[in-house]
């Protein structure tokens, strides 16, 4: 049987003692702040067990990981019309590149894009009364944390230097593709990117994504079995900027990196695991964090392909 | 357990039923001549069982479908070495064009792209003595029938159309990464390409790939876990043209299409699944490959997400 | 002697008989509410006589006209330095294009291009303490018409509307091209392009430019000769947006056009030229502005090619 | 008066004692071989006068100059019907990119680039029985003189190196805009920029476009005046790569350089100017030749703004 506690510890401890690669997010204060060298790791199974090792207790912020919690959001509520409104391909380049949207009309590649994320915000603006609230109660009641919460300082900072992100929506709207007020709009972006998380919370939250959309323990059913297997599907294809593609055929899990510094990956049917390490390499992705996840699935071999 | 004869029976003959839609390629006469209602299906699981239905024996032109064992040829020799000359990350744009290759100094996006598989033929000139040769070996010892050819007519003709592909080496050669010359490599591009092969002939030859890189009987390794693990990520996220994230999500498996029609899928540890349906979508794809393979996996709840 | 007004009375009126082309600006109500058959022109020669025919004496909006004003308020005072924050490159692509700034890391092309002119907006708040107010001045001087005023509904309503505007500035932004606050900048872009203004103080404002840059009175030098040069070889090069070419070929003046349906033209030690119907093209261009004044230059015999 | 030969005389000596900046094309040895510091100067006026300095005896390759004599044999026979196959407006964009062909089509953005003249010698396959013999003869008669002679030294080592333009003529026949043979085609275009020319040559052959089209003998009208009034302003926005906008506002003329390091000029009614010095700026256009223009239109006066 494998022993996944010795794995992940043994894994860790490599990696600790090696040179740590990449630059922490500075663009806001309130990320350039984090102690760089932090590296926790939460592996939780659908079998209800679970390891950690490192510093999977410490909060962090979500940042793009939360683009999958609102795609699902939308996508339980809204089904395949939603693909009227983002794609679903890879689109092959960095996150926030405005050309892309301009030749389709407005309409982004896929959801883990930026802007693809804000069409998502402004979908869900009509969907739910209060999305903000929505969000966190979903966070909140996967995680089994009711303490989740956002970060209003990073919400602030990002709103104060988010300038591409502006011109992201304002491209949008005047292409027809936001429906909603454009600060507003981005205003919930903000808001949802900043929830603090830690590895242990991260790491529930996404065990429904390895259950065919369910929590484990039957009670709540966000997504059917199908819904499930997209938005696995697009968090391969579309999870990590573009580094995509080299994610996938070095790691082979679906997942989805934040520029706080965490990774959640999920292999269907076995296990959720979250991994956060705040230096990034050059795409936008944790340095370690990818490090880590590469060796877990070459040790286990456990990996969909 | 399944009765996966039952099931692709069912499948096929419900499709059958149905409108079929999209157009046969036209652009070269030995492929506007097909029968455009042919319809096979061949499943070949890793224990030895196998299951058909339909048009299984008729042979059709595997065209792009071919770029996957080039890649493998490629990959086995030259290892990591290989992503100098060619990356691993899905485009997001249509499988032939010139314009991105100039932002990325003539290095191709991806082995499946046109320009990335003609990079890969100019590989293979400099590792192998008769390239060609090595390929046809290959096909015949995996699918075990010793009488696979080349469809000379096939190749002939497409060097008399292929002007986008002479577009596409000549602007490689001007950027540095075509080391042969380019006549050479691009008749070696469309001699491959023009493989005659049936769906029980290639749903054997990628088996290899459902198997850790080598054959079921054990007595050949073509690739070890960690390359049939890549090569199974690049078929995922690149497999399918600007197509590739809505088959990765409705369909949830690794696979290749063709313009002769045909598709082929592998479901790694389980099976590999050859359907071969002449009509394209608009996309490049086969119409009822496509749709086959999502019910294909909704209906046996096997995929990799 | 060239009878000049025989000639702009026979354009004008074999023009009105004939059928008119095109729509009004309609993004914003006050551009939409204009009538369509409005048609004026006046010639304004550097020998100090002129000539005029039809709504001569009805105001209009400059809207992009004033991009060559705020340019020559910049370039008067900042000289050559000022091209490192703006090019002088013709695009090719549309006014409004975003994908063009990134690859050219948030620097326009040129200076008559929205984003051109927002960035020389954004220098002209650093030059200046009252940019409004130095602009309003120039204007009045070289018209010799103290009445001229800004529209400030005209202003409100783009604000309200010119996400694509807001879209640029925020990437530019982004990108570090733009040192003063977004909403400022946008605020003093859109007021000075709301100015109302008609075709005889239009054509008199201009006659600098083919006065080697000074009034023809000789009381004010806006620009040396060699600074009027190249303001004139930028408005031939750039001047009409994606269509600066054929109105090169055509016409063969440095000119201007607004989406208000004014053009102004200047030939260089001759006259000034200021033509409007509001009718556009889909380039953006008046339709019969075009129209009158390829006529013209074919039959004065009088272009700079 | 003028003194012109002053002027000439003292611009070439004062260039000559600067630094000489640039490489020598070097993509072909013939081109390489060429003494970097030859410099030469011929102005000839419209009124028979002419004035050189330096090495204007010395041939050499007329390269991207020749595509002014090659759009004006083919806009003298197919008039505006021309612009179907090939545009009239400014790139922005270096002269060889494939990726704005895709986005128009295969029309190329103007006879200048390396694809729009490859078009126009499609074109003149279908207009002349012998397009070589054409181009010589009109050559030969402008200059006055009937040695003028294709380098089929020149001409064969582009077409070993031609990679890039074998790439651009295959992507525009493969869009439909290339009518012949592309070997064929490219094979007379290589030809036509290999003519062997010397200043005094060149600026002759150029003078009947500051004349109206016509000799200035009268003997031969090769365009009438609205032609020549065309390809003048298309010189003007198009003729040096994307320099073309820094051209037109240091120097003030419509004109065309060559990577063998000529630029030729014309001031319509007045002169036809050429210059040689093989060294080329960063953007492929003779860097003392600018620098020569620039000067000789200040201390002139006599530009067309």
């Amino acid at each position: 049987m494998t022993n996944y506690q010795n794995i992940i510890k043994q894994i860790h401890g490599h990696l600790s003692l090696q040179k740590n690669y990449g630059e922490v997010a500075e663009y806001i204060p309130e990320l350039a702040q984090v102690n760089a060298e932090k590296f926790g790791v939460y592996l939780a199974m659908v079998d209800g067990q679970s390891y950690c090792v490192g510093d999977w207790q410490d909060s962090f912020s979500m940042q793009s990981i939360v683009k999958v919690l609102l795609l699902s959001l939308a996508y339980t509520k809204l089904g395949g019309r939603l693909w009227q409104r983002v794609g679903v391909e890879p689109s092959g380049t960095p996150f926030n590149l405005l050309g892309i949207l301009e030749n389709d009309n407005g309409i982004p590649r896929n959801p883990f894009s930026n802007a693809g994320a804000i069409v998502v915000c402004d979908v869900l603006m009509d969907l739910y009364e209060d999305p903000r609230q929505a969000l966190l109660q979903l966070v909140r009641e996967l995680s089994g944390d009711n303490f989740i919460q956002f970060n209003k300082q990073v919400a602030e900072s990002e709103k104060t230097e988010g300038y591409r992100n502006v011109a992201l929506i304002n491209l949008m709207k005047s292409l027809g593709n936001i429906y909603n007020d454009v600060d507003e709009v981005l205003d919930l972006y903000f808001d949802c990117c900043s929830i603090a998380i830690n590895c242990e919370q991260l790491a529930k939250t996404f065990l429904f994504l390895a259950n065919h959309g369910q929590t484990i323990d039957g009670h709540t059913r966000l997504l059917n079995p199908s819904q499930a297997k997209r938005i696995n599907a697009i968090m391969l294809t579309c999870g990590f900027y573009d580094e995509a593609g080299d994610f996938a055929y070095k790691v082979g899990l679906p997942g989805k990196s934040g520029v706080g510094g965490g990774i959640v990956a999920v292999l269907p049917e076995k296990y959720s695991i979250a991994v956060w390490s705040p230096r990034l390499n050059d795409k936008g992705n944790s340095y370690r964090g990818l490090k880590f996840l590469e060796q877990f699935t070459t040790d286990t071999q456990l990996s969909i392909f």
